[in-house]
């Protein structure tokens, strides 16, 4: 199954705290369903009812409880049961998927922000990704300090673990999500999100329909 | 870190259900100690507060509702902080662990049962384990039909998933153990398990004799 092959598309959101991926990718796939466009959001770690059990061991619990290994075979366990339940059955059927988060948070987080080798990664990735790769993936790009205060004051959601990580941590998650982005040009764009949300949902607008040139303005209903 | 580096010994027990492994565990155990020997008892999945919530995943919930790759993965999860958690740092200090079941079940179930590649396995397997390899691996085995009438009459602990899986499910159990021991003369030992358990209790410790010769009579306590 590969999401080029299956009718569908499929399009990550990633970045750091506080990039405003949850408000984004809502915002996203209202305006892809005004095509006509059967739109299905998702989230990692979760987004099937197994994968959600794993997330809960990821989020809850001490922090520091599992190391780089552990969590990334986790996530991995997790991508594969929304892989097999959620995401592929949704391309099967022509939905677009949109997930706020997948393969390369751990790329990033499990990856550079913990040290465990990206070799790993890249074969935990083959193995379960294999040739579902997304046909776009959005890197919200800001500035840590001004990502970290909006996690910080936003309700947030049900996990702040990565919060407390200090601001090094942060940087080096930056980096190497600009690192993954200038590795893989064929489907990465970042998106400067230090702007208003307006501006922000504008600049991953223009990526989305560079990308998918069928999302014509005579197409929107 | 490595079994055969570190001051302690790693034996595993494995075979199919119904081969008496937590019995005689226990046994070897009390055996054991009667030298001075420091001895951890443990058991797969789980092992370590951690592994034994990943545990709660495999052995609950609807058979079938995770793919093999889903259930290796969570198995290698497990193991990892196990071994992290238990298993090395009590090798480290020399004591003799003991567990039910290890690496050579994820080969067995979701290798050779559920049709899982044995060479992603062996990726895994070579990423988490790694150098920490068991020393001496018992394969209990005994006929399949008798395993499972003693499975389905016992207590059986919390696990009953692999009961239903037919007969055809657990021969090819039987022969994936099998096979494995084949494989790997320098570590394992198959046992006939299809006896009383005093006649296995004894065939376990005359293994265990031969492979650590400093086990003599006189050492007994």
């Amino acid at each position: 199954m590969c999401a080029a092959d299956a009718p569908g598309k499929f399009i990550t959101l990633e970045g750091g705290e506080g990039a405003g991926k949850s408000t984004q990718i809502k915002r996203l796939a209202a305006r892809l369903s005004r095509y006509g466009i059967d739109v299905v959001t998702t989230r990692e770690p979760g987004g099937a009812p197994g994968a959600e059990e794993i997330r809960k061991l990821l989020v809850t619990g001490e922090p520091g409880r599992w190391s780089a290994m552990t969590e990334a075979l986790l996530h991995y366990a997790a991508r594969d049961d929304h892989l097999n339940k959620t995401v592929r059955p949704s391309l099967e059927k022509g939905a677009w998927v949109l997930s706020d988060r997948f393969a390369d948070s751990t790329r990033a987080y499990q990856g550079v922000g913990e040290g465990l080798s990206l070799e790993v990664i890249g074969l935990l990735d083959k193995m379960v990704v294999g040739a579902t790769q997304p046909d776009l993936t959005l890197i919200l790009d800001l500035p840590v300090e001004v990502g970290l205060a909006r996690a910080t004051h936003g309700d947030g959601g049900d996990e702040h673990r990565y919060e407390r990580m200090g601001e090094s941590f942060h940087e080096r998650l930056r980096q190497a999500f600009l690192d993954i982005a200038r590795a893989h040009p064929e489907r990465c764009v970042v998106i400067d999100a230090s702007g208003t949300p307006d501006e922000v949902t504008e600049a991953i607008w223009a990526a989305v329909r560079d990308k998918f040139r069928e999302l014509t303005d005579e197409g929107a209903a």
